[in-house]
């Protein structure tokens, strides 16, 4: 298969529909961004490397950072994560709270921004120091020490967090939030402004398609049931209320962010992450949802 | 592979969960059945079959009838159907109606109660016969003329079918409903009702397992995407609201019935269905569940 | 007070907000009605009449019917009816299942359409004929012989009953309606279809302006407890979810109909009805409600 | 009417539930209240006082000071203050954030906590010291200068408000709180905590039992539109979720609060305060509502 000339028709081919989406434009910093930016990076086990237009571009990965928090946490709690956030898809927008209502304070899953925020708040009381933690698992990840937070984008996130707040002080007020709501919120909004590009997300999602292993330097990240679960959490939550829909058209494992990133894998088989910042209505990147269907339509490839 | 060995032990196993569920009892019919039964059956691409304990005795198909009805639907309008229902996982119960309210009469997939019944309302506007159509579709995909419906279980279920007539009046108030409501129900609860044993389903089933063509004839019964379409439905929304749990532990497309079947496949590999009677508080087949769980865990394989 | 003159005020004034509104079209032989039309009934507790417009014109009542029934099977059973229908304001939409979900079947009051057809199933269970009863009792209230059902609207009802037949099955899918649905759908039909005018109104009305007592006949119909009772219901919950600002702006316990009509009272003094077939957006009549605030003020009177 | 009797003859029948409610435990300072207290205070308009049981005993308002605030912010703005929160009742309990979210951050009513919280935020952009303007126009109302916050209380509120701190920041996410959140809830707070008597509250009521003029001063505090308005609302939405049925027993306009304390009045006649810290299942007190249900039916009066 020549993936590098199925990525390159791809992002020739979509380009036409830059303008379609809207930029995310909640916080300031975010809505500054070039929208006409398009990258594809396919990174396969054994260690081939595709890139495409962007891939190079460092953005905002948001909601993909739920991903590696989540990892971070599974690792040194296991299961025990499961009695503060279920692994239902929700059926709501990313940031509801009518089902945190109906259900006492208990998030859907760890993919809606109640189940991050509560796997946060375990991570913050495992770590004395959590935003060097994280920062550290991510490079590790990837094998790049160039990877820093945006302190504009997290000082913008968290001059407009009232939504967020609201969900953390409403999840506390349940006794489903341990530490202190402004430093949850801190870190929170800090991972949400990690800067990578599509080539380093690609890297750092190689552990999940590898069974847990991170194939570029033998760590095993997680177990292999672990990284099972992780990627059924992927298919079923990945995309907010989009992900059934994702899951119809692309059939992989992806977990999506505002900053208009998605990373998914094909697993045993290999890692792709897209990038283009206008979103479509659901707060995906509709570039890169298309891009994602087209490629595993190309390569005759899904997990279905 | 030793598949036999693998299925007998794990039948043998989960023996001593008997008694911690409950038959289904909202119809008599159902009620009556023995809740001391359970089989597997297991088949694999290349023909191969493997059974253990009942996998040869009759049981309503219930819900898993959704498969069928929604792949008959797909084959005639192709992608038609999702106009009228959606394709992502609800997150309420089988027979809510709230979301249907929210949602002005669109269901949120073809897997709960209000979504099938929009299927069977299409189907019946596509066939003269509706009931002898899904008969021989079934008969034709597991070679087996001899499936019936259970007439006994059908007018059971048309005496207590008063939920399912409120969903099928609310959607007909939303214009979403083309058939009469009585003769709508009189369809669905005889798909409902239809009787298989796991040998029957697990063969029924190879036409997904094999990207859409019936490996016993080389029918091509859906296309390519369709049943990866198909497959990442089922994934997302097989299992009502334990769906993503589902995925999350046993990490393969399946479907259940309150009958107390799963059935349940490997893309490309295998296709496995279970029975036993007796339901855990979501509604799916307690021993079944846990039978999957440690399928896909002894043989080492999901789709993630 | 010269309330002739008050009341042919505001119906010289309110004239101008013709166009304003909409005929209810739900049921077609209702929107066949000119909407160019509005009346005024007021009845004093000491046997004065005013009437203004087309105050002698016959109209649908539509839901006041449900003050009528609610006293029939009060008289009945009492605070028995309490067992399956509440008294709380809905908050919903008058035809809304979810808060009907979420409370299992039991109605928030008895002015929304669940609420009401559970009241009308138990009438059904009280009277062998309760057509014939429930046009007997709403004659002797008024004093006229001459009042009939409208067979074409009961007609045209019933043939656009799915969302009420959606209702009636879903409660009795709980166990919450005793009767035949497609009996109770005939007899609620009928009920909203009785034919009144203002006038007609008015008078049937002043029983509860009186304490429960007939001023026209001296029958007790209701006890003073039950007439308090019946007025509360009426305040909190007569105008869907209009009640509370309709209780805020006219200050009157009354129930209103999609026909356009509005009965109310003020208690120990007077009776009125106002109609005018134009609905404002929760489906009460635009002028009817503004006629009443106007009447409140201007003879500085109101039960606050 | 000889009113001391009757007060007197329903304390002493009413001390035998004494144990069948629960005293407000959300925040330890109001949990360490004696239960064991009852008082009733009943002020007609002419001036004449009945005092029973615990009538002086000071007690903590809580939501009974919403109506104080209401008063205040209306008297400034007027119909304003109903663009930023709605007059119908709730449906829901008094802490919920459905409605919110599904009505996009504009409470239902100025009584449950979210509504409250608005009125509160729009007070203190009127007010450049909020807290004292409070307390003057509560001592102006009742003629008491000896009212003080209970700081204790306050401070046990504030250490215990991550509820109500994400009410406030989840309107805030909607734009409809205006002032900082953290101000917001302190000013709240201290409303809640202010200290009456049975005697006390009586009195402040008289001024909406006298068509907006305070009769202790002649001081017109509201409009006569704008007293109708709030006995309205008091009615229709005073006691939570439970307003309706307070309506359909005692059918008197009246607010609570989880103190224990219960206002109520009868326009033109009487105001009546009733107080004793055990609560019902709603949040109400379970004596004082039984308390005032037996005072309209023995004294033979409500608006109905």
């Amino acid at each position: 298969m020549d993936y590098q000339k199925v990525i390159d028709r791809i992002h020739g081919e979509l380009l036409e529909l830059w303008g379609q989406g809207k930029v995310a434009d909640y916080i300031p910093a975010l809505a500054k961004v070039n929208p006409r930016q398009f990258g594809i990076a396919l990174i396969t086990l054994d260690g081939q490397e595709f890139l495409s237009g962007d891939a190079g571009v460092c953005f905002s990965v948001q909601s993909i950072s739920k991903v590696f928090t989540l990892a971070m946490v599974t690792r040194h709690i296991g299961d025990g994560i499961w009695k503060a956030v279920g692994r239902e898809p929700s059926g709501n927008p990313f940031n509801s709270l009518v089902q945190l209502e109906h259900e006492q304070g208990f998030p859907r899953n760890p993919f809606i921004n109640a189940g991050a925020l509560v796997v946060t708040d375990r991570l913050i009381s495992l770590y004395p120091h959590p935003k060097d933690a994280i920062l550290e698992f991510v490079r590790g990840l990837c094998g790049n020490d160039d990877i820093y937070y945006d302190k504009e984008i997290a000082r913008s996130e968290l001059d407009h967090a009232d939504r967020n707040m609201a969900l953390a002080y409403f999840m506390k007020s349940f006794g489903n939030i341990e530490n202190d709501v402004d430093i949850l919120l801190d870190v929170y909004c800090h991972q949400c402004a990690i800067s990578m590009s599509c080539e380093d997300l690609a890297r750092a999602f190689l552990f999940l398609c590898n069974r847990g292993t991170n194939p570029l330097n033998g760590e095993q990240v997680l177990t292999v049931s672990q990284a099972k679960r992780l990627g059924a959490l992927m298919l079923t939550c990945g995309f907010y209320d989009e992900s059934g829909d994702f899951a119809f058209r692309a059939g992989l494992p992806g977990k999506s962010g505002v900053g208009g990133g998605i990373a998914a894998y094909i697993p045993g088989n290999l890692s792709v992450t897209v990038w283009s910042p206008e979103l479509n209505r659901h707060g995906n990147s509709l570039i890169g949802m298309e891009a994602l269907e087209r490629l595993t339509t190309d390569i005759g490839n899904s997990i279905f």
